[in-house]
C-alpha cells in the first residue's frame, strides 16, 4: 500500500531522557507532567483548545526502530499480537497519549499523564470527547489475567 | 522538522463510499458496522486481539487535502483552532476512532462505531485500555456550548 509521509507539529518536553527511565506499570495511567511545544507555525491551530481538559497527543516512538509482531509486554512471560499490545515496537511506531492539560502558554501546552521521552515527535493533537473516547465498559484483554496474579 | 513515513497494514470496509454519505452529528458517537481487512503480511500481529472488546484504530484521512488552521465545525457559525476539533482536514490528517470489536475471522476484524470512507488506511491498531484512554470527568469544551442549544 502507499505509504503516507507526515510532518511532527511539535516536540514534547518530558523528564524522561533515557526509555529505561521511563515507569513501566502495566495497568496504570502516567501522571508525569510535560511540556508540549508545538512549531509557532501552527500556533493558529491552537485556537480555543485551552477549553478542553483533556487532549489526544498522536506521536512518533522516534527511537523504536524494530517492528515486531509479537512482543512481550514488560514484566510478562508470555508474547503477544503487538496489536493487542500498546508496545512502542510495531509495524507503524505511531502512540497515543491522553493527557490532562493544565494550561496554555503561547504554542506551549502544559499537561499531565506523560510517559513518552524527551524529543518525541507530535504528530496531532485533537481534544478529547467523551462521548467519542471514553468506553467505562471495555474489557482489558490479557492485562485482566496480569492485574488478578 | 524531520517527515515520517508509515505504510498502511490494512483498510477499512465501510458503508461509506462517499464523504457527504458520513453523517456528522456532533456529541455523538457513530454507531456504523464495518470491517477492517489487515494485510496478511501482519496476521501475526492480531494474536489475542480478540480477547478486547474495544480498539483503538489510527487511520488516514486519505482524501483531506486541505490542511487549515481554523476549521468551522459541522453546524456551526464559529471558526475554532484545528487542534480544538476533530476535524479530518489538519495539518497531518490522521483520525482516530475508538470501535468495539465484535468478532475476528482471521485478519478480518467485524467492528462497530465507525464513521470513514470505505477505503480508509489503517496505521495502526491498539487495545483500548481504560485505565489509559477513559477520562468521564473530561469537560469537552466549545462543543459544550453547541449541546446546550
Amino acid at each position: 500500500m502507499t505509504a503516507l509521509t507526515y510532518t511532527p507539529i511539535g516536540v514534547f518536553r518530558t523528564p524522561y531522557l533515557t526509555t529505561q527511565a521511563i515507569p513501566k506499570t502495566l495497568g496504570q495511567a502516567p501522571t508525569a507532567e510535560a511540556t508540549i511545544e508545538i512549531d509557532p507555525a501552527y500556533a493558529d491551530g491552537l485556537l480555543d483548545i485551552d477549553r478542553f481538559s483533556h487532549l489526544i497527543v498522536i506521536f512518533a516512538f522516534h527511537q523504536s526502530t524494530a517492528k515486531p509482531l509479537r512482543v512481550y509486554p514488560p514484566g510478562q512471560t508470555r508474547e503477544r499480537g503487538v496489536f493487542a499490545t500498546r508496545s512502542p515496537h510495531r509495524p507503524n511506531a505511531i502512540g497515543i497519549l491522553t493527557v490532562e492539560l493544565k494550561k496554555r502558554e503561547g504554542t506551549r501546552l502544559f499537561v499531565k499523564g506523560v510517559d513518552v521521552l524527551d524529543g518525541t515527535p507530535v504528530l496531532d493533537i485533537k481534544p478529547y470527547l467523551a462521548h467519542f473516547d471514553c468506553r467505562p465498559e471495555a474489557t482489558l484483554g490479557w492485562v485482566e489475567e496480569t492485574r488478578r496474579g
